[in-house]
């Protein structure tokens, strides 16, 4: 973990002490913070932010395209070497680090695909996304041009080290890069907040379902802690699954045997890692209801 | 299949024609509608069926007992050649004729057990039950007595000859013996029923699902058929899939990308065999209920 | 009541009988009959109404002009005599002839305003309106420009005639002129339909509401008959009230007390009078929903 | 407004100046704080309040008695000049000072029958009621026999005492003397909250509805303010009404003319004065739902 500052002190270093505190943000680039250094000083982290990417999209295009070069093929296990830490932490989280032969295969074959129409590698902000998601946008992604891609490069870098610098620096005006994904379970035939439902949350890939999450509702119907938070939500398939015959036999609400509704399964994707997603459960033994709420 | 009786024809036959004709209903014992004959005439097909399960509830424990004992094991490979073509078809529409070892294990070892406790062999209706909840009937009736199971394998023969006579048997009076499992989707973003929508059936066993329907709804948001119809529905878990974001996409409805709502997964169960079980889906592209209707 | 003729039969009568059956069809125009005799035979009754429409629309303007001028002024009390029984049953079912003395000067205003911008009488098929929504197109229509009102004025009649028509002349396809109210209660306690529950539907004009109808649901959770039906529904604003803490009470269901919900009031608007409008109430005694069904 | 306390100098006070501060909480009565002088410390309000409460509920039962008669007459105008100014704010507040002459004799028929029979005055914690419930209460109450009715007047008197303890005293552990009514609109077409949503809140009485509360969503699809906060909700019935066609003109999202929903009323009792009623509602322009939420 790097030391954090607060944006009040980045204010007032001196620059080679600035560019040590964040120049390692944006990915084998330190010129960024070095020509960054001279906007200050920042009145927000999200104006820091938006002054190092007025940095990299102001460089002359052959910097540009070294610095979109400098980054990592994504899930290659061969440059696991060059990985910065922040890199190997981001690709890892999503277990691009521990692909499958069959995976490293599609990977492999992506990036070489994209590699060679482009001249780049695939850049992508992964804390954002699901590895099924990752695969859509890369297959998307592979019919654009090269300027869209050039452009796309540049937008996902700004996602990423939008991560980096809300990690690294404490401040006001903070850019929004959380997401928080809630429910709440309503028992309707008793008309309070159902209290000791089993919540389980699982990623839905398209091969495979990992649990992310379990967890009982409280007195008040929620989880005591959302079912995700701290970072951006992941772009991709879930679902919500509640044992909502077992709490109704636990309140002595008649049911049928076997019970009508046993465990009820809430399937919904995340489009937007910054969103609240409130996916609540309203239910009787017979009935049930849910949406996004807020 | 055999042949067709109307109950007025059967109220005129003469005994041996009588018997020759539904002898069979009652598993190795023509017995029961030798001694139901004298009851005619019979107003109602539920009539004559009562008569004959009178017949056995009247006769001497021995021959009660002997009655009970010669219906076949259930999922028996070993006594094939002995089982009625009833038998052979109930059981076969099951699986039970296509069990793999372990389970041929399992359900040996439970007639096996059930045996030795009360020396009759284990008797259920299959056509009212998945193969999970046989399995869970079975150990549940393990931990009777056997006045109970006595009494439970004569309640289930009644269940058992009582679809076989009215699938011989065309008259007034037919006792209920057909389930129907239907749905209806809404849409409330238009208001109308919602036409087009793929809709998937699976039976959910412990240890696999299974395919049973696939139907698309037509204007009035319904199957052209029923999803389950024809006979009783099998206790069981089932769940129901609706491919929303498909729906949606093809009416120009506005939705995330990826869709919030995909394919919505109704999971139930149905525990009346001869109930209407309605699974409706009311929906927009960010929240659906459903409910048990009717 | 006029007397009832089938469509077999007008095709084989000679042109005085043919108009005679249905000549006053098109008030004070028995014309349109005679000249559509020469089309005959007709296939279906919506054919023949097509083809009395087609002689009116395609006569002279001077003379469509006598003809929509020699319809009868809306609410008028002092024309009463020159009302054919047609206009006056239809106009009656509204209370258009039981005008109060406020309501009297505002139709005669309206009717004035209209005639001296227009010259025709204000047409309109009110046996598809709430004396509201009578007044609201009232308003409506007086800023139109005079072709868009004599052309609304031969939509009206053919909306008014079709209505005639149908209710003389029987046969294959019948022009669809009616529409129904339905409503369906659901108790998502028990996963039945509620059986019981006191249902009342009332107008709700804007000076005043009016009981319309009147039931108890079957065991199906439906009432024996739609709420309205046997002709087109009248556009305008509706209740219907569910007394749900009586039934919940009668079923020995838990509520508070008082309880949350009493009666529950779902108000709606119909805007098709030939459409089918199902209103259920999924309900609890803690919350419901309610949707346009089909 | 009295002075306000907090429960630390409360304790530290010397019994004069203690009686002086709370002494009134009780109806001409300060002979309660006298006595609750001696249980010093109070850790809690409630504390406070509880021996308080003892000191009345060990008083001899003349005494008890003569302190129950202390209480004015509920809706008495001739008692107004004996009325303390909490009992006048209190009552007040229901409009139990603005009688009409119809009200005010039923009011001064059932005083005179409470009297008569219990001989104190009937008493009721006013705040926690509206005037149809305390109707109801009162006639519910005269059924009873005089011991239950003492007791009754207690109780009561501890659900006013402690309605004035918390306005006169701060400090740590206050008894829940507040409930709150909020709501909650959600476009389950755009799957957001529905922002600028008309809400109006009447209270509705057995003989007129009065407008409690008018509000416009924010963002997040509910009001600024708890539509009632501050003190005890008042049992009795309420109607909300979302004016959800404006809301959805103004979105641009499709309805039929007029929209099938337009105001939509939503009905329901308060049962527990101190309770949360949060009553949301799930809309879109053919479908909605509510139920009692947390």
């Amino acid at each position: 973990m790097s030391q954090m500052f607060t944006l009040e002190s980045l204010n007032s270093l001196p620059l080679p002490a600035f560019s040590a505190a964040i120049g390692d943000v944006f990915e084998h680039a330190s010129w960024v913070a070095d020509a960054a250094f001279g906007h200050r000083p920042f009145a927000t982290v999200a104006a820091l932010h938006e002054a190092m990417m007025g940095v990299v999209r102001a460089s002359p295009p052959e910097r540009q395209l070294a610095f979109i070069r400098a980054h990592p093929e994504l899930g290659s296990k061969v440059k696991r070497l060059d990985l910065t830490a922040d890199s190997q932490a981001e690709q890892g989280s999503l277990g691009l680090d521990r692909l499958s032969d069959a995976e490293f295969k599609t990977f492999t074959a992506l990036n070489e695909a994209y590699a060679e129409k482009f001249g780049i590698p695939f850049i992508i902000c992964v804390r954002r996304h699901t590895r099924d998601s990752i695969l859509k946008e890369f297959r998307r992604r592979l019919d654009n041009d090269a300027d869209t891609e050039r452009k796309a490069a540049l937008d996902e870098i700004a996602l990423i080290t939008r991560l980096r610098l809300v990690a690294r620096v404490d401040g006001p005006g903070k850019p929004k890069t959380e997401g928080r994904l809630s429910t709440h379970v309503l028992d309707n035939v008793s008309g309070k907040p159902a209290k000791g439902v089993r919540i389980s949350l699982y990623e839905i890939g398209a091969s495979a379902r990992s649990l992310l999450a379990e967890a009982l509702t409280n007195s008040d119907g929620r989880t005591d802690q959302p079912l995700i938070a701290g970072g951006p939500l992941r772009i991709g398939s879930y679902e919500l699954q509640f044992a909502v015959a077992d709490y109704f036999a636990a309140n002595g609400t008649a049911q049928s045997d076997p019970a009508f509704l046993d465990v009820v399964p809430i399937r919904f994707s995340i489009a937007e890692p910054e969103g609240h997603y409130h996916v609540p459960l309203l239910v009787t033994p017979w009935s049930y209801s849910t949406y996004r709420g807020s």
